[in-house]
């Protein structure tokens, strides 16, 4: 199959009850671009960056100009001279992703008066390398190895235990869910918001006040997507396990990778594709 | 049934090929909170806002907790002196939801030192009126009157045309689209992205090229959920119809119904919830 621009492959174990295929996958790419905005003023010129967000390369042109439109920083396309792609990248990292908008004078107070942040995402760099490197500033607990297994049979339960428990999702039918376990598959708790890293920090936030950090022992389980941010800030109370009901990121798998996370996608009752850290799994 | 904390209730008309109900449904409530650091240099208090949120409301000290340590402002709970919940409002509006903390002295630095920024939603305002209001600077355009009718068998289609569109999710079963019909149902384009806001964003800057803007006689589709920033994007290229295959959150709905958005949500075959501008579906 070929490959779509803005998509990659990354190497799964797709597990299920009868049998494990070590395979080649595709996943969304989840790379962050810079967006910053040139100007030119008393013959001197100025670089202002106003965002660093997390997304799928391709029509990166639209992405800027929607951008741009849709926050109220340009009104059309003809307020910009110009726009340069400084992309850079090696086979094994890219290293730089900035977008560079050089918009027409009447526009500077607009620039210089911002004062809300779009930095979508809170990671520190740009590249996809760096961004990782500096997770680990954020990290506090390296992850503890391997004593102890979690069975495959334990953690095909977890969806229907997490459903069971979205009370606020039985309700409403839309709103995230983030969900921690033991090992042996024992909700500890579950806690649910219409923004997924407000889920995730919710639940950071119960494990701290209980003195459950670091969770060396449990299992996070998330009901969307597994995105870089969702892994850095699962990472920041050691838990070594992420297990997601949908798919994980380029980005997030690299990362999980990094750090020896265990990282599952696509759970369901009986089935579960592996990105990193199957050797923390008893199958 | 009782609504749980973090629910609420809205209006909505559940139509479908045989009959339409108008009933009350619940949602998710989708509020803005913002959290300020206080510390106390030279005796001298300062305030320090560092994150603007749109959350659910529940459990808001764990959001705030799990916030400050996943983003590595705090180590743990004792760094904390005390937590200030300023929030107010009346039966009409939430006036003031303001999270203060109160930071122990060894970590000014750090609170000092943050030069990344976690407006994680673009809102101006903290309370929900305010942000509503404030949602009309970005406004460019008066949503047109109703002289055009969308048929709502036309937009029973929409889903498996979206789908069969969705090239990257296609191959990799977890990616966000957003999409853009005219009233006829015919697609003209679609956007996909690991974010939402930025398969949206990549629309806009499509239709900004493309000189669809305003997009007064089109309609959007969003894959996912419809939250408030989905649709003060939409507005600002005036389209007056968003569709969502997911739930709308009540902040969403409120922003459509202020401003003559007709708004779908669990957009399927043969059945959809309409929350606000009823009268533009031909029924």
């Amino acid at each position: 199959m070929e490959i779509l621009d803005g998509l990659t492959e990354r190497k799964i174990f797709k597990m299920n009850s009868n049998y494990s295929v070590e395979k080649m996958d595709i996943v969304a790419i989840e790379e962050p671009m810079e967006i910053a905005i040139k100007y030119i003023e008393k013959d001197h010129t100025n670089l202002k960056t106003i965002s660093i967000t997390m997304r799928t390369p391709g029509h990166d042109k639209y992405l800027v100009l929607g951008f741009l439109f849709s926050e109220g920083i340009i009104d059309s396309v003809s307020d910009i001279h110009d726009i340069q792609f400084k992309f850079s990248c090696t086979p094994e990292e890219t290293i730089e992703q900035t977008v560079v908008v050089h918009i027409k004078p009447h526009l500077i107070h607009r620039v210089k008066d911002l004062n809300r942040h779009f930095y979508t995402s809170s990671s520190c760099g740009v590249c996809g390398k760096t961004t990782i490197d500096l997770a680990v500033t954020h990290c506090h607990f390296l992850l503890k190895s391997l004593e102890k297994q979690i069975s495959l049979d334990t953690i095909y339960k977890l969806p229907s235990i997490l459903k069971r428990n979205q009370k606020l999702f039985d309700q409403t039918g839309g709103i995230h869910a983030c969900a921690l376990f033991d090992f042996g598959g024992q909700l500890i708790t579950i806690a649910e918001d219409v923004g997924r890293h407000n889920a995730m920090d919710k639940l950071i936030g119960y494990c701290l006040e209980n003195h459950l950090v670091p969770a060396s022992e449990h299992i996070l389980l998330v009901s969307g997507r597994a995105s870089f941010e969702l892994i850095q800030k699962a990472l920041t109370i050691g838990v070594p396990a992420l297990l997601a009901i949908g798919a994980p990121s380029s980005l997030a798998i690299d990362l999980a990778s990094s750090f020896g996370m265990s990282l599952g996608g696509f759970l369901k009752d009986g089935s579960v594709n592996i990105y990193s850290g199957i050797q923390r799994f008893n199958i």
